[in-house]
């Protein structure tokens, strides 16, 4: 059986929030961040870095949630349900681009604007994270459309770090300005797999 | 033929080193930065982003570097030298790990500090960049240990993006602790195909 290391607060719920989506049967270790927001100690049990989510399967262990999800996916997904099928390469690279999109490009700037807060902003730091955060927040929402899912009528692999990455901006006050991202939002976190994963991991 | 959106100083060239490791050929649109070091506004023609790397491929266009390695990689290397076959489900899970880990993990904090040189240091996102900078490139020279490269004796897919982030510390001052991440910096950045990526890129 999967068993999944979570840690509360973050970006593993919405790991969880795959498996559920991919009906697997999966055993959980939770851990919980320390006063100063900080994963504890025990999670380097899990993996050298402390970090999470980290999966088991069989001898495989596993970080990173944009590697996590392709290895679910390409294990787990055997009808196509959340990725196209590898022999249609475009289409699979578009779906790779966006997979890398939300933790290689929209990421940084918005962890930047979360380790800002209460502080006094530095110039250059304080104005790219501005920029990049209206950059892509603004590039996001034209890409979504009137889509309900980033690549079409159907939840997608990229979707789960695009809702993390959505989620996290409207945590931080920044989605205001984009209704489409706030419905997607909305929308995501309103489906039974994603409540599946809130109450198993006790939100 | 493959047409690549190059932007100098920064993450891209290290795509071109993957097309020159590849033997592909391909041509090249050079941007240069502002004299703050930002991309120019035409690489907003290439991307809506306005980054790069960007690669046109036919009817293809392809942003990440990240998913650009697994597209080139998947495409054009066909005797699998880059990446273990696909079907090798966790060799294949492993060499992913390690391409996200670069651009998921390694990259926020380094860029943070880049960030922040010459200000006055917040407290709280100073500690973090420190924290990281220090847990990611330390696990990134044990990883490493007596290999010459990320995954063994052969370069892989997963090099590209952790010599960019080894090179990006190194540029830092953040490497003089790393004699093993120091050595695999000099290591890649002597190849053939690498040299030549700086030739046609003007470096």
């Amino acid at each position: 059986m999967i068993h999944i290391h979570h840690l509360r607060i973050g970006r593993s719920v919405f790991t969880v929030w795959l498996l559920e989506e991919l009906g697997l049967d999966y055993e959980m270790t939770i851990y919980d961040r320390d006063r100063h927001m900080r994963a504890p100690p025990e999670l380097k049990k899990a993996h050298p870095l402390g970090e999470s989510p980290v999966i088991e399967d069989g001898a495989l262990k596993l970080a990173e949630s944009g590697a996590i999800a392709v290895y679910l996916i390409d294990t787990y997904d055997t009808d196509n349900r959340l990725a196209p099928p590898r022999d249609d390469v475009v289409a699979r690279a578009v779906w790779t681009q966006w997979l890398h999109y939300s933790e290689g490009s929209a990421f940084a700037p918005l962890l930047i604007k979360l380790l800002l807060r209460g502080e006094t902003q530095p110039a250059l730091i304080s104005a790219f994270a501005d920029g990049e955060v209206s950059l892509h927040l603004g590039y996001m929402e034209d890409f979504l459309g009137d889509k309900p899912f980033l690549l079409g009528a159907q939840l997608q692999g990229p979707d789960f770090g695009a809702t993390y990455i959505a989620h996290m901006a409207q945590r931080l006050g920044l989605l205001q300005s984009y209704p489409r991202l706030s419905a997607y939002v909305k929308r995501n976190t309103e489906r039974a797999a994603f409540k599946r994963a809130m109450e198993r991991t006790g939100g």
